[in-house]
């Protein structure tokens, strides 16, 4: 019945490391590319006049990993990320990606519009690269924003939660002019400048697994973060980084992604 | 690859007459009926934390107006409702139903939560009854508001716009009270006051086709309003009312939706 208008293209190549809110990583890169065997590019015309759009987007990353079983109900209960009650909540009441349609919304802002290439460059993206669009509207304060619309405590509790303080190893830095500014392996960033802001506010946003803590606290265990490393790729580039505490961060290395991995932390984010 | 979650029944049984803002209707209510064979109630539990739910639905109504063909482009260019240049503009551009894939999304004021009976009991609702739901996520202010986000100016004029000034004939009044009160005709609705509320809302949104008044625009020909009947359904009334300017309306008369339709304005909203 819906056939994916295009796809996005992202700096983000797996799902770990991709923020959860683009709004808190502006400086975060992708464009839509719509599939002109589907639409043509004049769609976007007048998409400029506007400050932000919508993406409704498909979650392909979960369908890709466990095969729904179309024929049986969906789960109803899950673990909210972010939500440190010990009880499951209605999937309903989460934006969990793990939903009875893998649709998602999400809002990022309008850098360019190419009619002629079908291109829309956007910022603040929250998506992993390649996932499928399928569809475009334009942000409209007067309908969809509630300033104060109410929530539960907990959310406005990981809302305030202070963002991680990032800090970078001289040979982090090094890495990054080098593969950046001399090797030119980023698709989306010209200078390493715009790529180490980037990071920073990616890196800032604390995208160790919800879950995995969740777990370890619930088995009794203690959330020690201090030397935990953390992996993830980002627009041609592999990030190396470690948890310094509970509110920092250091980016240890930077290397090319071409570079077969070595060293990947595990990822509990199986529920 | 998408199932409905369920639908939503509303008070208004077609397109006609169903405002296009809920949040400007805050009276109008609906409940989504969850389809168990595709999940449980319990999915809705905590969704009553929230104030507010975005619903992702399909416009069906479209749907079924008009086969698509798979194997074609969609239209890239539209007329955009309340938009008055003489200009079509890309549909990314614009919240028209009539898009590429039709997925729509609103928001609704949460107003109970049932999780035996799988029932979600909202208000502010802008839909058609019996709209396919295929999501529910909680509206959370701190991603979804962008109060100052920039849009043309057209749409900040259309939200300018004053409402129209509704009147209500005796005769009007004294068939509401009969229907309502006494012969007990609403599903949504316990009280005439109740429904003379919501139906003031909706009235006041001015819902003539944008397009139809456009037509005649461009045709040259005077959008004279004064006097059009405007008839339309809500939650088993038939709601007939007249322009009597381009600043009011008045409803004339109410009558028993089951009672055989004789006279019906044609609403020309095909593009």
């Amino acid at each position: 019945m819906f056939r994916p208008i295009g796809v996005i293209e992202t700096c983000f190549p797996e799902c770990r490391g991709t923020p959860r809110q683009g709004l808190f990583t502006p400086s975060t890169r992708g464009r839509v590319v719509l599939d002109k065997s589907v639409i043509s590019g004049d769609a976007l015309e007048n998409v400029d006049e506007y400050e932000y759009v919508w993406l409704t987007f498909v979650f392909d990353r979960n369908v890709r990993k466990k095969k729904v079983d179309e024929t049986k109900t969906r789960r109803a209960k899950i673990w909210a990320p972010k939500n440190n009650s010990k009880q499951k909540v209605g999937v309903f009441s989460t934006r969990s990606p793990h939903r009875p349609n893998p649709i998602g919304m999400t809002l990022a802002k309008v850098e360019n519009v190419n009619t002629k290439t079908g291109v829309l460059s956007l910022s603040g993206v929250d998506l992993v690269d390649r996932t499928p669009i399928l569809d475009i509207k334009p942000y409209v304060p007067f309908y969809d924003s509630l300033k104060s619309a109410r929530t539960p405590a907990w959310v406005l509790n990981a809302w305030q939660t202070p963002r991680l303080k990032v800090q970078w190893s001289d040979e982090a830095l090094k890495e990054l002019v080098f593969l950046v500014d001399e090797k030119k392996l980023c698709k989306f960033y010209k200078s390493s400048k715009e790529v180490r802001n980037a990071l920073s506010e990616v890196l800032s946003q604390d995208m160790r697994s919800g879950n995995t803590a969740r777990k370890r606290h619930l088995r009794g265990e203690n959330v020690a973060v201090e030397g935990m490393l953390f992996c993830f790729d980002f627009d041609g580039l592999r990030v190396k980084s470690v948890s310094l505490s509970e509110t920092s961060v250091r980016v240890i290395h930077i290397e090319d992604l071409r570079i077969p991995r070595v060293l990947v932390a595990p990822d509990d984010d199986s529920t």
